[in-house]
């Protein structure tokens, strides 16, 4: 998927939001449990209920791989169900993956040759050789963690270097001097909307994928006053605010509910910048 | 597994051998590939071959993942095994995951609680709240990447703060200071021996995980000179030096001759040191 594919798709959509499928057994309405495959019908109802008002679909593994082959199998189920159904849809495996490189490599196949996802998170610690062998496929996203949302991310990612370039700034200007940089995107965590104006004056041409909008899309103005470009240039996730926000066996329409509220707010961004 | 327990099967076996199982299915011998699950038939016969010198297996998940399903059976039938005939093998999970705390709670689960492997790679970028989910299981260990032996680790972990201090010595200090932290170990790559004395400046007790010895031990005495506490603190894996030694119907026992090889030169700095 080109970028020219995402921006024909945030127009027709007027819709910037991704849908996180961070699905739990635990979580899921207790009358899918009788269901041969609990996990891939909450997903395929949830898909189907949020398709309309999104663009992206976001599954993090780590709820798959939990489950173990049972999870995993799941998991390609979504990714299958959601190419043949959604194809325009973006698909993006959470993963924040990143090893030495053949073992990149592998991770690598895993997700473009046999998980036909279109984008993956990956963790730039172990910097450009341990990325690069993801930016070999084109027309696939590596989606880099740059500064992340949780409480944690002070530890390192703020870190300041004698001339006061932190981590995250430095990752962003690094990576852009790769090759293939252009199918580079940055994971940049809502909650630090301040720092979305330094993410932009180094990557003012990237798409962010941006976690951590609550339920109700609060701090999304926030985000969108500082992090949009006149391509939108964003990609705004919510998981369990929208997933979530029902137990019963309408699960499914309020999802649809909660999606389209946030869309909503997107939209009127949209029409402000002048993008649609 | 307890540091007291590695420690006794370092001087049981008179080795602080890692053996990395990064089992690929285009590099095993081409007579394994008429068994049913060639990829644990190979696990089988290089772990029966290598278990009398080594006190340690990693598998590396990427190339587990890499086959979907059938990949993740060989690696629990793997770790099954290791854990029914060699149950003082350290069983080290190469997954390099870290994630916001609730999806590292995911990911703990999958290795520490249906997994039952006793350590589990992880990657610091996203902080303590990525780590500490994995830390909570008692008597079983993360090893945090910190100084990694590939050309891309310069690009981040060797950035300097204002008064000096590299992004892998930041690692080390903090991490140190998170609950638990007892139970941390840290990758730390051959390749940069004279980085060791760094290292050791900052966690002097702390078992380090090396990768990137060369198939005949290269760079050990380095590592050995530079690295090695009292207690031994050190795990030095070899992957493809040692599993990929041959390629005929002999693999197995040529893979123990090169284990051999290395657990020599390790008994011969255990007992310099007086460990054993």
């Amino acid at each position: 998927m080109t970028s020219k594919d995402l921006l024909n798709s945030i127009r027709e959509k007027r819709s910037f939001l991704c849908v996180g499928l961070d699905t739990d057994l635990q979580k899921i309405p207790k009358h899918l449990h009788k269901e041969d495959d609990p996990i891939f019908a909450f997903n395929q109802a949830i898909i189907d209920a949020t398709a309309p008002s999104c663009i992206a679909f976001k599954p993090n593994l780590a709820f798959y791989e939990s489950m173990g082959t049972f999870g995993l199998s799941a998991f390609i189920r979504t990714v299958d169900y959601i190419k043949e159904h959604y194809p325009q849809h973006l698909i993006i495996a959470d993963a924040k993956r990143g090893d030495i490189g053949n073992t990149s490599d592998m991770y690598a196949q895993s997700f473009f040759d046999h998980g036909k996802v279109d984008a993956v998170t990956v963790s730039p610690y172990m910097g450009e050789d341990s990325v690069s062998p993801f930016l070999k496929y084109p027309d696939k996203w590596v989606i880099l963690l740059a500064l992340t949302s949780n409480k944690g991310s002070d530890d390192f990612q703020m870190m300041q270097s004698a001339d006061g370039e932190y981590l995250f700034e430095r990752v962003l200007r690094i990576s852009q001097t790769w090759e293939h940089s252009d199918q580079l995107m940055y994971v940049v965590g809502a909650t630090k909307a301040e720092m979305l104006k330094k993410v932009r004056a180094i990557v003012p041409d990237s798409f962010l994928l941006v976690p951590g909008v609550g339920a109700q899309g609060g701090g999304i103005e926030e985000v969108m006053a500082n992090g949009m470009n006149d391509q939108c240039g964003l990609i705004v996730n919510s998981s369990r605010g929208i997933i979530y926000a029902d137990s019963s066996e309408h699960f499914a329409a309020r999802a649809a509910d909660e999606a389209e509220k946030i869309r909503h707010k997107m939209e009127e961004g949209l029409i402000n910048k002048g993008i649609i």
